[in-house]
């Protein structure tokens, strides 16, 4: 039976295969390379035409004929590049102390000015993609070969001559890659942490932590099992959102400490060979200055090569998040749903046509896009397991899919928290009336009766009142068991709020 | 502690936040927006300024200003985009039977041929990103505004007058985004899997196939548990590598009945109001004709609409694939290991340079991007699975993400096949001296003394070899237990190799 | 800072360690041993006691005393040994055609007898855990011992004699760990999808069939992204969640020719060396007689023994499956949520007390168990996914593990789906009177104005009713847009139901 | 095609239904239920049979009625039953406080100290399984129940009376369900990282760290990308092992203090209705006195019954651990990989027969157990991820799903690091023959000549010696340009093991 299935299979797709397919995907969105002069560059495996407009050498050529896989969406992430930019500058500066001639090293640190700027990525220098080698190599060596094109430049020599600045004996002078990458790495996502992830995370804590204040008085019905409860504020309710966002912040605090620890120093396999004593602790205090960020040199460089169980625990706490966000964000549309048909609780803001002849129908999108984003970072933190799991021996190569996964949820995340924040938290609005109305309608609200008219007359009014349909101040009412100024005065759900 | 640790930790961002900060990611690498003149268009929520270069409209850019998420490696993919070309056409088509004006449709036809290859992409007019409403709608209007705007081009009107093509009322006619969108995604998915799947893991088992019978003779050591074991030939190892890459196309070939139906025809919740009859047979019809590939209407719009099963299923095929390449990347990569100090069974070819002192020092790249690729696949996998498990009532608003990680995931291992097996795959060689050198030191081949000496006496010798670190044969000749020429006839590994 | 942060940490550890803690966890619940007395058992290791009330031998006492991991939860799923009994049935069978002495032969056949009943399992015999030897071997001689043993008794024999019966040369003849744990993977994986996973999805999807039917006529409002939408039956809805299950059964069976191809016969690694030409044919035909499974031996055993794609196959089916009921499950809850604060379109069955003193508040339990479960699908995927993939060589080593996640699955699935049938879905109701009145109030039935009022007119009233708080009639006939009469003609829902 | 396709599919079930399944698997395994005489017990839904000698009541019968899903290994874990009778017990000593009979609340003590002591759950009184209300109430009934007619047999009344302890109104005093089940989640997993993974994780930790020290003189081969590097010591291999595990503790003690807070005095929703001010607070100080563990009442209580944010957490901390352990793991069986064609550097404990015939084929079983484990907890922190991620309102009701992955996660690791630990870790030897002879053929020793010979001709050494298969000594004297003199004085791995 396999046999032939297989033979089916393959029939099916030779069928389709050879049918008359108007319609193709493949290659049809490629970058057109732009017709531009050559120069030479040169590695050890010989010689390779370089587009006379690009600063990288032949290791990023062989890099990009060797990979072709995907489009411009899988290019290594930016905060890679900026990373290193921020280390060679911060080698550079150390490797004077040791002996790297001053004028070189300050055409390096004025070239690492122009990658950390963002200049050279939006012209073009780092074509690489994450899928090449697992230790990031290509991205090392393109790195070195931009940063020594340009530095060549500013002392006004020739491209590709690899004089006076060469990318290996200069920029990656003490270096490996096999440190610099999971340098990089921390270096990248650390920043991001800073400058994407927490300013996202924060504004929409703030946000709800205000919505939690102004929305302090308004009671409204409790859910559990999604089934009516006793009554809460609906501060009550967002200040649990507030303290989900706050541990998440504490969550990320709590990984820094070792997120701040470097590779740089073990070169090759974490021995240190070919670097210097002191050279790791300088450039963790000079990268440290760069940034403002406490970075230091890793304790045990060997475990900072071969695993990267801290990309993994990082991911652990953007995880974290992404499953906060993703309760907050369907409690809010949940809440939000109707207008009619639905909970309607709350209005949040309109910003796009929901629909072209129903007023009223606001589609929670910013809702939904904050909740796909959280599907993808769980998505995310699986494929950085994987990756971190699966390191051998001195190096784990791994590198660029596991730090590109954690980027992107950090981006993700803050981005995303941020246009929420903006396009939908802050505009979020109680509908008062709406909440009051199936508050007082719930038959929960019998609880209070208990002290007063004992357990067994208040079971009757609730369960009349469901099987009939009616409120239970008129049920009691009609029931004779209590009059309406009774039930005002004992159905308080204001007094429910709290412990006595 | 909760609370001041709370407070710690704010303080630890605080701190971060003012320390002098000389570099920060946030916005460095946004697209500029170059200046251009712009025109008004408008949708129901008034108007907005839309650049003149684009044909996009007011929804398009709704979508841009109220979705700042990612940068341009965010973008909805461009299989989508294509799809809904072909989509559009189809409909138009179909639509002149149900009254649409001939030369509207022949407009909207020509414009669509735009979006099918891939020109209206490339000159930016799609520029939403994934993470936009869950439903795609922003996507489908955004294709139905560049549709228009293009046709009214064509037929000499003006841009954003929606006169003579209409978005809605003409590229959108008998539609929704709820219907759209899924069968977009289903027509993309299928194609990908066609064009760009297919190819590279079919080129890649068939290499590995050949490979197979090429190594048909080469006698190797068997390891289980990671230990020696009984001989098996090289080729019988690769076997099992086609095996699993044409169950991998079977697995494919197995889901295809369900993706191939389309969810065209259900509008707005799955029952097809404001949809002709026969609207969606005819358009499934026309795709299956305008593409090759057999769609069909989906017997149940509901379920099309309101979950994406069909996606997960896909994705669990590609997850299964990304299990057996990250096997079979593995296994190559440990038999090439070395040169000198692993087992050095295989020879990688060399494609950029592994070390610029250590000849021989091959790094097998080609099998850490492919191992890379099937952890990302594998994360992929979960977020689309997270996704599709949260769809309510009658639509899934999850549906860019998943189907971006269903693409992203086809792309990935094709394209990575594709590299593998022209940079890595064909280039495979044995190392016949390393393995018969390896496979007749084993002391596993005393098995086959068993019959001629007993067990006592073979595992003698076997147990005297592993103290003594001498081979099978010395050892039995120095126990005088047998002849050299005996030991010579009976212990040949390649009566070892099948069942008697 | 990471040096005295590991300080505190360890501080923090010692000072709870040294703390006064009344309770402690470790070993409080291990399954104490009775004292019975103990017979001499030997492998090749030596000898070990085993309890005399035990069948089994040497070789599982020293996987019991090396793997003191979990307690009786983590025992080998009971579907393992059952395969285990029919599988060594099937041998005996066919050996007795390869010589094996008959007598020997049915004596082995009666105690396989005894492992398919489930008896000696029972009786305490199979006592070895998931985390043991990556192939299984362990539990392999586990059912080696056992039977031999019990064939032993049968015959009159002394228990560890290994005589008359012996647990590998007559048990395990033609057999080897490595093809027999596979196999046994694969029999426990297919009986349990037929009487366990089917009966629960068969049985869950003909009663959603039938509500399907019920609710034919039952008009309620449509809702996407939350939102209030245009209306479809109730049956419509159902309809979907059948097309889902019925999907879901389709998936399963398309993984079956795979699952059906036996691994038997591949002996040590993969080749058949030690077994017989025709072994492998004539016990998966034996086999599939036994269980009236169409297996079939597998044509490339190397692919059997080395990987463990198909189990990651099966896996995906049953993933998408929980995806699936995740989706029904959540629209149950929360089209049954209230019972006056949520949508309460349905009625759930009252299967515990939700509250002592609310009528009406009936959790949705089943639903509850029922998305835990889905979840936790979700979760045993990717730890099958994981150990698929981390096979190396001839032997992937997670097989425990990964089959104990499948039938893990499995069985929640079945089971799972088989009580929220009984206790659930055959008792859901429709809350007709609350399903009209919302879907009465809904703005979007304005949608059919449109041709008989215009658009203009038409988002007049659908703005005042929503702005005011009105209905669609009130607000129509208090603007003198149009009568009663005229909107009880137009506004009709049953006609919303389909395309023109 | 697709309606084919299903009646296909059906058909095949169909058709293996019907076939003569000798062997059937459902319901084969389940335990049987002895007979003993009943009593009746009741609650709100009427009375019910409970056998005489189980202390549990209506509530707990009735869910084991419901929920008939999986078997004893589905069992809600026995940490969890612990951690209710401590929760109970301090409850009882705080209500005391507050207006509870002293009498009783001894009695309840009592009872609960048969609880903790694993009495009652060995001898049967909490049978029910995860696969319950997702609240987890049916497990606190049950403990309110045990614990209730435990009280009423020290007290000398009649079981299932209710007097004079009752379940709700003093085993449960102040308590809901939605406050004590994630209570108990915090009690338990704080007490099992104490009591379960730390000593494993630890006690693994300390082993490999006095290994690394052992090895400190040990020069070996490095290895990066698998492919030969330059040397370390084993015992700088085995440093980076105990870095990643001492970062494991430190990752688990930075979860620890949002662990530490828990729900108890939220009550139904969060609000504490019912309960009174400052019992929360006295809990938490009685239960931290209970256990040793600095528990605190969680300053949000909305938060602690809503979310799981730290279960998911905690898990995040066990996923990063699990790479770890799968990252050491598979790095000793790899060293250990041979004895013969393998890299045979390390030696593990034998501690089972690898092989009849082959002396020396020691499987790494203890590694392959610990991997899998590894797998299993990535599968299930997602689990506990969807979990997480699905809470809804004032309630998360997957809270028996996600304890339950934690609490095993927990104790694989801890078991399983113990097993490993004894059997395997400790008994770990370096083949220092081996080591030392593979070093000294790598061919990268050659860097060591770069400063003395020059860079030209080292390469052109290293690559003869690759060519012809020599060593490097040997090549450069017979190339005449270096004598053995030299060579032995200038290259020395033991001067290449660190910084200059």
């Amino acid at each position: 039976m396999a046999t032939s299935m297989f033979k089916l299979s393959s029939a099916i797709i030779h069928t389709s295969k050879n049918a008359r397919c108007v319609v193709r995907l493949v290659n049809k969105c490629n970058i057109s390379t732009t017709n531009v002069t050559a120069r030479k560059e040169r590695d050890t495996f010989g010689e390779l035409d370089v587009p006379d407009d690009r600063l990288y050498g032949a290791q990023t050529v062989r890099s990009v004929m060797n990979f072709p896989i995907g489009g411009i969406e899988e290019r290594m992430p930016y905060p890679v590049i900026v990373a290193f930019g921020i280390l060679k500058k911060a080698a550079a500066k150390v490797n004077v102390e040791y002996g790297l001639d001053k004028k070189i090293a300050d055409a390096i640190i004025q070239a690492c000015d122009d990658v950390i700027s963002g200049k050279l990525y939006r012209e073009g220098h780092f074509p690489l993609v994450i899928w090449q080698t697992g230790s990031g190599t290509q991205s090392n060596m393109n790195a070195n070969e931009v940063i020594s094109n340009r530095a060549i430049q500013i002392l006004g020599g020739t491209l590709g001559s690899k004089d006076p600045v060469h990318p290996n004996d200069h920029v990656n002078k003490s270096q490996s890659s096999n440190d610099t990458y999971p340098t990089a790495m921390h270096i990248a996502v650390a920043m991001e942490l800073r400058d994407r992830l927490m300013p996202g995370l924060c504004a929409l804590r703030d946000t709800l932590d205000a919505k939690a204040k102004a929305f302090d008085k308004i009671i409204k019905i409790g859910r559990t099992h999604l089934m009516d409860a006793v009554p809460l504020t609906l501060g009550q309710e967002f200040s649990g959102y507030v303290a989900q966002l706050s541990f998440g912040i504490e969550r990320v605090c709590g990984v820094l400490p070792r997120l701040h620890l470097l590779a740089l120093g073990g070169t090759a396999v974490g021995t240190g060979l070919n670097t210097r004593i002191g050279f790791a602790e300088k450039c963790a205090a000079e990268i440290a200055s760069l940034t403002g960020i406490p970075f230091e040199t890793a304790p045990n460089k060997f475990e900072a090569l071969a695993s990267h169980d801290t990309m993994v625990e990082v991911h652990g706490a953007l995880n974290t998040i992404a499953v906060s966000l993703m309760k907050i964000a369907n409690d809010i549309r949940f809440l939000a749903s109707g207008p009619r048909c639905g909970l309607a609780e709350l209005q949040l803001p309109e910003n796009e046509p929901g629909s072209s002849i129903m007023p009223g129908k606001v589609n929670p999108t910013q809702c939904e896009s904050l909740t796909m984003i959280a599907a993808q970072v769980m998505g995310n933190h699986v494929a950085c397991t994987v990756g971190g799991s699966n390191g051998h021996f001195e190096l784990n190569v791994f590198k660029p899919m596991i730090v590109a996964n954690v980027l992107r949820s950090i981006r993700l995340i803050g981005d995303g928290c941020q246009a929420f924040n903006k396009n939908c938290a802050v505009g979020i609005q109680a509908n008062e009336a709406q909440i009051a109305k199936i508050m007082r309608e719930s038959l929960m609200l019998v609880t209070a009766l208990n002290p007063h008219i004992g357990y067994d007359k208040a079971a009757l009014i609730a369960k009349t009142a469901h099987k009939e349909g009616g409120t239970l101040k008129d049920t009691a009412i009609k029931l004779g068991i209590l009059t309406a100024e009774q039930f005002d005065q004992w159905v308080r759900p204001e007094e429910m709020l709290g412990p006595k």
